[in-house]
């Protein structure tokens, strides 16, 4: 292996850029040429294709985004876009590749290692969904980011005694909810990965307000419902001058916290490290604290498990 | 005069607690006594009232929000409503009052003056849609939360190449908008004050993208139409991959800035200062860069104008 | 066990207010009463202890230091001061306690709980120097306002094309060095648990110039060296238009991060738990995302051990 | 004029990005050409010199620092160093230039327009400590970083009850220290403006004790004296368990605030109007409000005003 390609895919993360820029210094630190590839496949398949080097990923570890840009591309699916895409690794002479996203973009990484070109995925997404990783790269960064709407949005509760119902992102996976409504020390968290009864909730921000409490705040993944919807449920069983917000896509951006940068740090360079070993076709994670790989095949059938004892712990704090 | 009080009304703005700390440290450093007055003109008529001491304010400058908690109150704008008030301040020997609110808080403190209790009005909104002043508390961390917002979803809008529809604050004034729009250098800014032309602007974002600009960034005041009907209209020109997004409550909340808090300082300290001299039924403003009053019947009469220059700075150096 | 005592002792830590909160709040939702401690152990001799609310832990989460005060106490050390601390448990009623703080303030807790009253420890300093767990309550928040620093100094080390030398905290431990050097992109990390040439330190230097780097940014433990001893060195070796900058105590404050804060609530509810079940004198950490608890005399013998794979780590990535 | 260059010059601060862009775009839309100029007056010297494009100063708006990095060269006082400065500018074809620094740039920038070449100069600086100007670029953001860095001391020195001396930036002004300290609620504000008495400082910090303040925060600007010596000479008078802590380069950086951009915006945009109706050897200030601009020499006559009624408000507040 002389040639090491990267991509993003998919939603764009905080920490992209850290990883971007650990993959290529430690690459070149081992004596490797790299190649950036932008709009993640996309580009791939285009020969938007060019090298890196040291300085080019200078400055970057604290930038939001990713520098490399990010796009759909659902053509890759095909074996057709594969082969294109598999002729401008030939081109540029890339023999191996790191694609960072989400594990839908791990398909492709797979589809490229069975074709001779080794890959190895990152897991680069805020949603926190993926499995045989306790914390993917950019998660840390959107859960701070919650926190600190939170915490402005909690001033004006305070001061108006009024219910938020604060909807964060998460389709699938409640991570978002279950780690910001901990930090933020909501009365509530609302997850698809726990049922709920609407009459519970009101019934519990009854008692709170006799207790004294001076605002409610309910954190809502955006899997289970919509905000408004859930207000409009919540209004049904009394007056508690409720208010829906949408945190919406600020989530995503923002410079990554230390967590987020040092995790794609040592992931990145983990990466390059997979692949002089010839290693291809497997994606990274970090569980109990320590750097692991799987075979990306387990990771399709795999389930991502959300920390639940946090919406258990949630429920004897938030009394 | 012995005794002061001081409320805040209408929705809350960072900055209020500064305002209340300088009201009362001013107050007590001129030897008079200071009560607050919990929620507004509903707890002035409820007599939720209690003295003020220097450490009572200790540690509040920073804080988001107000510790006198604020609340609609429809009922002190009739005499009765006013009566009862004003039993409550002979009851605890107030002399005269410090209103911290936006203007539709005015009347009241109006009233109490005709009825021989001096009272000053604060301008706490983070609208800045108050006449006779260039700035009110709040607005300038509104604003930079606005921005704060607008540099994350940047981050996302260029690894995507996307054009964003961010809709901000003020229902009658643009001024969010106008300053937010021109320090998060957007492409757009739609405010109420000027008409705009959805096809211009659809004109504008093609080509921007054809010079290559990798966002579009469109900052939209709340009292123009909703962000998912202008991201509607506006996909009517073409695809422009636009996201709509609300940053609603957050901008409420949140630690004062620097400006605020000395806008704060001053304004409450110069209220003592007023009521001091025998003034009431006056409004404090600062217009160029130095501190006024006005009669609130006169507030009444104006119109708060925006800095409109912002919008045709924005246009040249959004190209 | 009825009713558990809190404290909080040596320096104070971002998250010690969360896992004040948390401790109260899962004591009280298993119907234990709680008294909070102020001023460490000094309080805890002079009785200065009053009963805690779920109200009272509301709206702390988010806030830095601990509003229970911490004081240093060396009488504490002594028998004498131990057996007045235990007159006031006993007058009191409290049967148990929650110690946080550093490894230093186990001391008590061990003879408190020798003495019949059991304690347990949570770990808090940003110094991340106790053995047995992976991270302490408000390393994560040191870390964040190390690298917000050090992205402010990047700015002016670009624009002038100079060298930093940035004093960090952790006199006898490299952790804050290592996590804020990596996620801050340092070009060198000093650590005392790693020697260094001087002479390297500025060849390396040359070397980043001479490749067209525009800053270098050199994070230097406090127990190494002072950061203006170590510029004078450095420049010895050469003109490096060096400036040297000590943090200092704003590393110790501000709101703690939602890793902190989920730490703090998880640990908080833990040490109630493990009071429950009768245990004393051991100390709660996270191990490989794990808690677990110890016992103290374990720590006492123990040594943490800081991770240092990122010293190598960013000896590749800062090339 | 068809041709306008830009450089920065001194100390960098955070908002020359947004003056450049502001600078590059109006002029664009104008018709006109731009070049940037490297490294100052010395990058002028040198030809380190190149054309700016919209999109080179696309996404520069939130940046700290310059991108056209900033350096000492006395060698421009000599009229030898103008001469070949004015070769390049003759090479490049540059017929006036916009000057982004503090008032000692403004030397280089009158001599340049005494050679036929009009230079218009922006007052970039976070000491601000210009005459004939309200506001520097850059002051609202130091004084920003100042505030954060205070709030996060008051935390610590609440938990211990200390007193802190906190340092901040300006040498021959105290502007930073009268806003900082207004705003961040300090005790005291040391100034080079005002006389201050030691012992008093002291005798008011016994008081704050006796009446149970909680924390003691002395703001004291460099030009007075350093915060070590401050602190020992306090503690002539007592224990005050009083800490030093100098807050160093980070004033400097980081992105610039709300305000800072918009001003930087709108002088940016001035300099351009003002060098096409010819005008040249002038500064721009904003005076009450209002952009402005004065002849270079009478800024040099001319002696900065800081704001000292703050001083006075504050005597009043932190009692």
């Amino acid at each position: 292996m002389k040639r090491i390609g990267i991509l993003t895919s998919g939603g764009d993360a905080p920490g992209m850029n850290a990883a971007i820029r650990a993959v290529t210094r430690r690459a070149l630190d081992k004596g490797l040429e790299v190649f950036g590839i932008n709009y993640g496949y996309a580009g791939l398949v285009a020969g938007d294709i060019f090298p890196l080097t040291a300085s080019d990923v200078s400055d970057r570890i604290q930038r939001g985004g990713t520098f490399l840009y990010s796009a759909r591309y659902p053509e890759f699916a095909k074996e057709e876009g594969q082969l294109k895409g598999i002729e401008q690794l030939k081109k540029f002479g890339i023999d191996a590749l790191v694609v960072i996203g989400g594990d839908g973009s791990y398909h492709g990484a797979l589809r490229l290692t069975e074709h001779g070109y080794n890959a190895v995925g990152l897991p680069g997404t805020i949603d926190n969904d993926i499995p045989y990783t306790d914390f993917t790269i950019g998660f840390d960064t959107a859960v701070t980011t919650v926190i600190e709407s939170i915490d402005k949005i909690r001033d004006t509760a305070t001061s108006h005694e009024r219910t938020f119902v604060i909807e964060v992102m998460g389709r699938g996976a409640g991570d978002i909810a279950l780690w910001s409504g901990v930090a933020g020390g909501a009365e509530e968290i609302v997850v698809p990965e726990r049922e709920f009864d609407i009459a519970q909730v009101a019934d519990r921000i009854k008692r709170g307000r006799e207790k004294g409490k001076k605002h409610m705040l309910v954190v809502l993944a955006e899997g289970v419902m919509h905000a408004d919807e859930f207000m409009e449920k919540l209004n049904e069983y009394g007056d508690f001058q409720a208010r829906a917000t949408v945190l919406g896509h600020v989530q995503r951006g923002g410079s990554p916290t230390a967590r987020d940068r040092v995790l794609a740090s040592k992931m990145g360079a983990y990466a390059v490290d997979l692949l002089e070993e010839g290693k291809g076709g497997v994606a990274i994670g970090i569980e109990n604290n320590q750097l692991t790989y799987h075979n990306m095949l387990d990771l399709f059938d795999g389930k991502h498990k959300p920390d639940l004892d946090l919406y258990d712990l949630n429920k004897s704090l938030s009394r």
